[in-house]
């Protein structure tokens, strides 16, 4: 375990803010509740962005723009959106700063540059963007609309945490348009589904795929698909959502198409986003008590060479066997460092790459190469391993694979083991201490729903997809229920 | 010509407003000064940031992210900055709305949620990136930091273009702190060839490398390198600056290093952007009557195939020549689409791609085909030709690269025939008028400068940095010079 620092079961939030600080993934800013991503977290997030944008395209979307303010007004035109999006919000007032009118030293708004109108800086964008659309749309041959934007949005959130829940965070909104129903909820299903390939492919973590119940709905949405990950504190995290947003903000923005049948038809929508909290995600499924996880498809750099001599003779000889690897790797897609610093010792860096998450490292050692062989760590499972340097490349190789794999297993069973079905109330407030993901029948109805949460902090993380059609009574009101649904506290 | 196309001779600014919208590339916002990019205007920036991105990345920089939001107070630490910057901006005042106090229907801003310090949206991020670094750097083993922010910044600009100049706009910020001044000068100046080099090699725009005059330095610089282009009106675009900022941030926000010599020291500072301004430039270097020109580099889609067949059979025939010739296209990285569309004739699409700039067009016919040739267009000089469809892929990978030869030796040749030296005021005044850039001589002081602005509305657009000895006298005071400077109207 690295020195001085927090275990995860000492104290798990602790271990995660002190974990990205120490990692050099971000910290927090002289500006209440935004945080500064530093170039190692950004690096990863950069791979995370260029992953589910090859995706987005690939399912046919294109990027595009919108602009970071929106006027208040545009946010009382849908009655739910306003409810949930334009209450705790940055507002913007003034175009002007001025000398102090009481003449004492500093600058303040200038009253004559008040805006007519105020501007809120984007919660989301759904309203902007419709307002825009409704210029882009006028027949179905206009339709659909398949546009993404990667951006950054302001929430003033009253307790922040760095990734999870920041006032100002990165993310990717899709919104589209589409002629029918039927085509606008394939979209959101299909969306859905990308985010959790991404996830279990890319992040190594498993996710539930669901529909939220309707108090955890997005803000003007009909249905609001998600992935649910489990953390390993049991909490659950909603990693990315995908809402069919029926005809609400074609209504509320008048946009209108002229059908086949040329009739003047609303236009349908989704929406779907995933942010800066997959990072949040990845580090808190994976990490343990000696720093960062990464699995190898996300992390900036995928294996570390690290060189050990003593004489100028062996150096030589160990830079020149490093420069093939390197050399081979790097033909191979693998990103890799060589760290030949000497003001740094062996040990110190074993300790650097091992909390930074590096997935494989590989010692090179004069006297090993006189063996012909070279050392390899894992930091999945942090094994050792001597092998011939003969093929190492493609043993290297392999092992990220390898490496990927087991992360993505080792999630998986943590996930199966921490959910459990539960049957009556008096089990429920035992097991959701416990953490994990708790299948309970349930009424179906917000009351119960509200009282659960209030009685027990936990809620309803989905109503699962896959959810089996069976008979059983609500664990707190006793009226029947068809399926079971996901209850767990949540990040 | 297109249809109801105004020319650039017509209405110049008209010409290029016009072009902006019906190309795709952008629209006004109903957010006063804020552009929406749209999705064919996104895909050129996002390959402008591509390459970018990889130069930045091959001259070592890594990437970051800091806040929107910059406290008032940040602004006030650096005198010059603060005149720069400060003034015209969007201010965050208030976080939360609520139900409006007179009963009226609405929302207003609650005022007891008024921020204790008002935030200022970034017009640009040296003042917190700064504050930043105080925490990044202790001793002289943290330097350098290379650090480059893509984002979004705000400045609250009174007279708005799309692209060139809006309310919001997207840049990268790079951010750079030095232990030498020369490293940083070294740095400013590398990151100037960078920028040269790009426009010079993917948007076939020829760049003057120079310095900015003291009127003309960005805020809180000592030095400001710039690259400046000539645009087919005559007028001078900035296209990219690099400034040497001393040790002025340093000084506002206290970061000192401890030198190899064991001495407390400021760190040294650079900062370099270019922003969606480019594609203003791009757009105003190459375009004509008849639309986007594109650079094939830069291009989204860089060859589009059109059939043109009558029955089922050529139909077939077309289609599976067009398969191959794509396929081929697609292996040597090539970017190409097959517009088989029904509804849209041959004709309407040949207007279509030839308005989007797509560089070459490729128009495979029924009966050609039987012929063994296809019909190959090039967007830059508008000349067809054809030729045997044996071998026309690697003849179509050739022609792209002719053709961001001939946009850039075309440019250039502009700017040679736009450019002159000017003796007299007399004749300054006269040629001033015709547009293009003059170079004279210049008695080095501002208050020169600014007369001749205010008399001729011309600025000192750049002091070349190959700018030959000679000795001269002002044209405006008389005064000697050493060398000539580039005067021009600018956008």
């Amino acid at each position: 375990m690295a020195k001085d620092f927090v275990t995860r079961k000492e104290n798990y939030s602790e271990w995660y803010n002190e974990l990205v600080v120490r990692a050099g993934l971000a910290e927090n800013s002289a500006v209440r509740g935004c945080m500064v991503i530093k170039p190692y977290g950004y690096a990863i997030w950069e791979k995370i962005q260029r992953a589910l944008d090859d995706m987005f395209k690939e399912t046919g979307h294109q990027n595009a723009y919108f602009p970071l303010f929106i006027p208040k007004s545009y946010f009382e035109k849908e009655a739910e959106h306003v409810e949930g999006f334009a209450k705790e919000c940055a507002i913007v007032t003034h175009h002007r700063l001025k000398p102090k009118s009481d003449g004492s030293i500093g600058l303040e708004p200038d009253p004559e540059a008040k805006l007519e109108e105020e501007l809120i800086v984007r919660p989301t964008s759904e309203t902007i963007i419709w307002d825009t659309y409704r210029g882009w749309i006028q027949s179905y041959r206009d339709l659909p609309i398949l546009c993404n934007q990667w951006a950054n949005v302001v929430r003033w959130e009253m307790r922040t945490r760095m990734f999870l829940r920041t006032a100002e965070f990165l993310w990717q909104e899709g919104h589209t348009a589409h002629a029918t129903k039927e085509e606008a909820i394939e979209e959101t299903a299909k969306m859905l589904n990308v985010y959790a390939f991404f996830a279990e492919n890319f992040m190594a973590m498993p996710v539930l795929k669901g529909t939220k119940s309707p108090n955890e709905r997005f803000a003007g949405a009909l249905d609001t698909y998600c992935i649910e990950a489990m953390m390993q504190d049991g909490k659950a995290l909603q990693a990315g959502t995908s809402h069919f947003l029926g005809q609400n903000f074609a209504k509320a923005f008048d946009v209108k198409f002229l059908s086949k049948e040329n009739k003047l038809e609303y236009v349908w929508a989704t929406s779907w986003g995933v942010s800066t909290r997959l990072m949040g995600a990845l580090i808190m499924c994976h990490s343990d008590d000696n720093g960062l996880v990464l699995p190898p498809k996300l992390a900036p750099t995928q294996v570390v060479i690290i060189p050990i001599y003593k004489t100028q003779e062996q150096k030589e000889k160990v830079n020149q066997e490093a420069q093939i690897i390197m050399q081979e790797l790097k033909q191979s897609g693998i990103s890799v460092q060589y760290d030949a610093r000497e003001e740094y010792k062996p040990g110190w860096k074993f300790n650097e790459y091992e909390f930074k998450g590096v997935p494989v490292r590989v010692t090179i050692g004069a006297r090993d190469l006189e063996q012909g062989v070279v050392e390899i760590a894992r930091r999945d499972n942090l094994t050792k391993e001597t092998l011939p340097i003969e093929g190492i490349s493609q043993k290297i190789v392999k092992l990220l694979d390898d490496i990927q794999d087991n992360l993505f297993t080792k999630a998986l069973s943590f996930r199966e083991m921490g959910t459990r079905k539960v049957d009556t109330w008096e089990e429920f407030l035992v097991e959701i201490e416990k953490g994990g993901f708790l299948l309970c029948h349930w009424d179906g109805t917000p009351e119960t729903e509200e009282k659960i949460k209030e009685l027990s902090k936990a809620t309803i993380r989905c109503i699962p997809l896959d959810a089996l059609e069976e008979e059983g009574r609500c664990i707190f009101s006793g009226k029947p229920s068809a399926k079971r649904v996901v209850f767990a506290r949540a990040y």
